[in-house]
């Protein structure tokens, strides 16, 4: 089926949709109180502010460590939530602290375009000399979805000429040109950033510079290997070992599977989409499809996280998804997310979007604190207090795994959370001329064009902890179009009423279409309903053989040790046993909880040496209530134990 | 209880013990047709025998590795195997290889008694500068092992004398007094081998450096820190970021709890037992003790495997025992052997022998093919082919868990494996002089001189695949000792007969002490009854939570997918399930297996997405009889799964 733009649908920017309260909404009140402010202090406490005024007496840090290099990204993700935040919340104060770190970035850029507080500054005679590793490529993507999302709220052009200025000097550069270096991002960002400043100024240089990179990446002579060449290096020297870190193994379009770095790898597969849908290039857009079903069919925790492996930050093999040491990185949640809603606007379906929400739900805002100040870089499935699993010995990512933390030395994620909050509106819906698809469900308002008439929604839902969806209808003049009403994967029945008549709807792709002329005040009900679910795991993933885990609606559950004791590996849920789901005004301002009957497998006492024949061991079974509560608030209270995947007998 | 040495056993060297062929004969024969000469090979091969040519055009290796530094001690553990075995096995060929060697290394030593083919020849200016990292007196104490062994062998005191230079060399170096170098091994091993040299000549100097070298170990001011600072470096850089890598966080004496890399605690702790014993030293006892149970009852897996992780090769923190991931060096194995055959001999108790089984059985063994030139680096508990657990990316540790290796980068293991095979004898028996201690089962004729008279002692059995056990008493003139026979921790249950009339002893410190005249043609029969034992693991053990491990008198178990098929994760045996052992003739030249019924719990089919509702996946459980094979003989046939633990239901 060959890509036509034009019928595609379009995402509705987050300007048209105002979240109220709800589980959203109150998720970016915190963001916008608590988690701009906390991350704006870290980023002048560690220097990462002041670094834009490139003071030439600046003295070089020690060691030398590849995280300076990307400071531009840390400051630049942060403007990008400004700017979000701002379009949809105004506040003068904080667009002030925008404009003047936007001064000081305008007067960091060099004569030629260049910017970056790192290399411009410290090392300028190592401009551009490493792709692969030196992230000069990654913090211009970053600044460049910084400088729009500020553009856009604010009206203000500074800080997106700046970029463009930037741009302008990368693709003068880079290119396959006669006079033009090759080469393209170790870290893919600029790639899908290129795609969006392309829809801003509708430049098409931008458009072709992505698609030169996609293209480019991985193709021989290698020009990882030609650039460490040139530095003096032997490629073979490269710390990773292996090009499949950051997917440059092979050509992007021989490529057969989720590889490498994992944030890494979904940003490059989201630019793969927008690339795909903008090019109407059918050979990327079936390359998107075919990573997405061996990441989303191999390689995805319950969660939505990505990558068990510490040690690359990524992927290992099909079906080894660790629970205790999964790495499953914030920002790799993140980049699903963003991978998911690109893949959804090339190929109208909704599992892009099961995919999508599971990760938002779950293992992305498992990264940030309940008060919005604290963070998670690794999101593991299960947590034992004091343990990192991953090494006794500290390294750059190092953390604990059971409480999360002010702030990293690679402080990737947290901005990173900032942003998606701030920005969720922009997930909601998406429109063709006739038809409005509605993806997620939180009360908001919402105003489309939709056929031919200004349409407004509301929703009024206590999703995600509740099935019940009411839509109404605003227009002054009758509309038509279909509302396209997602039915998500995790819903097994559901009703849908339409002013007050029952209708029997089978979806399409996902989506209830409701087709028909809309009237001021026609209101749509659907309910999904959201029994608990006792999910199981592919046989192949060997850790969770003979373990449920608790789902809920996109909500995946997990035990605690404050609520259900220690020892979680010995707990175990009859497989008849009643699950209750109910609803908890005081946990977290009010969220659902599962329980039901458990049993604790242990010795009533132990004999001594550490293995002992069973025949001796006497073991009386205790039963009690579990309680387990949404895993993406975990380590919200007394650090303890944690477990996702919990027996069954 | 005050030491007193002359009341404790020793233990009978391993000359006076000739293996039949039974278990240890038939390993020991592939040690010496195998396992021996392929190292040889090996040394030859790396350059390691070169090395000792002590060529002054020799290139110094890139990058500088500190692999390079103990290479000595790679041929040295190769030497003393060559010793032991010729001992019991003499082989004019394998004597001239060795002689060959030892020309070298005389040759090699320095006019003040210095020897390291590393910074004697490639790097002089470096001597004694690192002894945190670069192995000099590691060396030294693997050397010092192989120079006895090979002298008790052949009475050629060439390479004894060329080591007690060495020394001497470093008796007069380190030391606590004025004008001396304070410092000891940052990987322990001369301290032990110190006190075998003092065993061996009976000069009081070794042992009193050996007991130096314990005492100064992480006292303040730290000498490895003041060493960093004599090279100029920052000891804030060490790269294991702690001494507890190296137990020398806190003087000895303060320790509590086994720590950091796996073989150097042992080899340490086996010296603290040896100075404790040597010098009376009630405190270093009573530091072993606390040092053992807490090492036995927390951080030991079932196989006798230490340290769960590879990033320091050693210890995490109680109860810590992943199974896939277990790095359970081969090494960390054999040296807990040998600590717990020191303890026994420090605080005569079964239940250190029980340990050195445990290891002997099943860890160590492990380490080697059944063809005798294949090894083993790491020895996890649950295995699957083409998956490296620890790491994606290579490190110089790395090999694959699923299949032995013939040599590694860092090749310890194989020649420890060699010398602990061939000198398996002298595990076997320790005396008093009115006692005869036996604490392992295997045909064999040992020599004693017990109650004042020569005595002949031979053993009958099939263990460890049978129980029972026959001992014929040789004595010309009556003998009057006590034979005290092991009752290992694993039975619950034994008969024993003495002339065919049945006795009804009760163990005393874990051995049936019989006290009588012993007459030429006395006869013991002892029944070890050895059923197939359920184990289960402490329940802190999270890893092991609704698990058993099949163990049958010391053998551990295991299932392999070449019997159980794949995806053994599924696999469960049910409570009830009769378990029977059989003798296999056919298979690695006969051993007991297990057999029961068991069943494999997949769902029918799998509906598509990674994660669904249980509700909706059809699922048969289907029926069969696995087979479990000992799990030192893991991986000898076609690569597949292995699991030690297995559910059950």
């Amino acid at each position: 089926m060959a890509i036509q733009k034009e019928l595609l649908p379009k995402p509705v920017y987050l300007d048209k949709v105002q979240l109220a309260d709800g589980f959203w909404g109150e998720r970016q009140a915190v963001n916008r109180s608590r988690t701009i402010p906390a991350i704006y202090e870290q980023l002048q406490n560690t220097g990462r502010i002041d670094a834009w005024r490139m003071d030439p007496d600046r003295e070089r840090p020690k060691p030398r460590s590849v995280i300076y290099m990307f400071w531009d990204s840390d400051t630049s993700k942060w403007l990008e939530a400004v700017g979000y935040s701002l379009h949809t919340h105004p506040d003068p104060a904080l667009e002030q602290q925008a404009d003047d770190l936007i001064d000081l970035m305008a007067r960091a850029q060099q004569p030629d375009g260049y910017l970056n507080t790192y290399f411009g500054n410290l090392e300028p005679e190592n401009r551009w000399r490493n792709l692969r590793d030196w992230h000069e490529m990654y913090n211009a993507g970053h600044l460049i979805e910084g400088a729009i999302a500020y553009y856009r709220a604010t009206g203000k052009r500074t800080v997106l000429d700046v970029l463009a200025r930037f741009a302008d000097h990368i693709a003068a550069r880079f290119g396959p040109n006669e006079g033009q270096q090759r080469g393209y991002p170790g870290h893919p960002e600029l790639e899908l950033a290129l795609v969006r400043l392309y829809q801003e100024t509708g430049d098409e240089r931008y458009l072709a510079l992505s698609k030169y990179f996609l293209d480019e990446r991985g193709q021989e002579p290698h020009y990882f290997d030609l650039e460490a060449q040139a530095r003096g290096e032997d490629p073979a020297g490269f710390w990773a070992q292996t090009y499949r870190y950051c997917q440059a193994h092979v050509p992007i379009r021989e490529q057969t599977e989720a590889t490498g770095h994992a944030v890494r790898a979904c940003y490059l597969y989201a630019a793969i989409a927008d690339v795909a849908r903008e090019t109407q290039d059918q050979e990327l857009a079936d390359l998107s499809r075919r990573l997405w079903d061996d990441l989303t069919r191999h390689q995805m925790y319950i969660t939505g996280g990505l990558g068990p492996a510490r040690s690359n930050e990524g992927f290992t093999f099909a079906y080894d998804l660790p629970n205790e040491t999964a790495y499953a990185e914030t920002c790799a949640g993140i980049a699903l997310a963003f991978w998911a809603h690109r893949m959804f606007h090339l190929d109208p379906d909704r599992r892009y979007i099961d995919v999508m929400e599971r990760a938002l739900y779950n293992n992305v805002l498992a990264g940030v604190s309940f008060e919005g100040d604290q963070f998670f870089y690794a999101n593991p499935l299960t947590a034992y207090p004091h343990v990192n699993p991953h090494e006794p010995l500290k390294g750059i990512h190092e953390a604990p795994h059971y409480r999360r933390e002010e702030w990293f030395f690679c402080p990737c994620c947290p901005p990173n959370l900032a942003r998606v909050v701030a920005s969720i509106g922009g997930y909601f819906y998406s429109t063709t001329p006739d038809r409005l698809y509605v993806h997620l469900y939180n009360p908001n308002t919402a105003r489309f064009e939709l056929g031919g008439q200004a349409v407004e929604i509301e929703q009024q839902t206590e999703y995600p902890w509740d099935g019940t969806v009411q839509i109404a209808v605003r227009t002054e003049n009758p509309a038509q179009f279909a509302l396209a009403l997602c039915v998500p994967g995790w819903c097994r029945s559901y009703t849908l009423v339409v002013n007050d008549e029952p209708q029997t709807l089978s979806p399409t792709n996902g989506y209830l279409l409701i087709e028909r002329i809309w009237h001021e005040g026609d209101t749509v009900t659907l309910v999904l309903d959201m029994p608990v679910e006792r999910m199981i795991a592919h046989p192949d993933i060997r850790e969770d053989a003979g373990r449920i885990a608790l789902q809920r609606g996109p909500v995946v559950y997990c035990l605690e040790e404050v609520d259900n004791g220690a020892r979680l590996a010995n707990v175990a849920i009859p497989g008849d046993a009643a699950l209750q789901a109910s609803f908890d005004p005081d946990l977290f301002g009010g969220v659902s909880v599962i329980s039901g009957e458990a049993v604790r497998l242990e010795p009533d006492a132990w004999p001594g040496e550490m293995y002992q024949p069973r025949a001796v061991v006497a073991s009386t079974p205790s039963q009690f209530r579990f309680k387990a509560i949404p895993y993406a608030l975990w380590a919200n209270r007394e650090p303890g134990e944690m477990r996702v995947w919990i027996r069954e007998i």
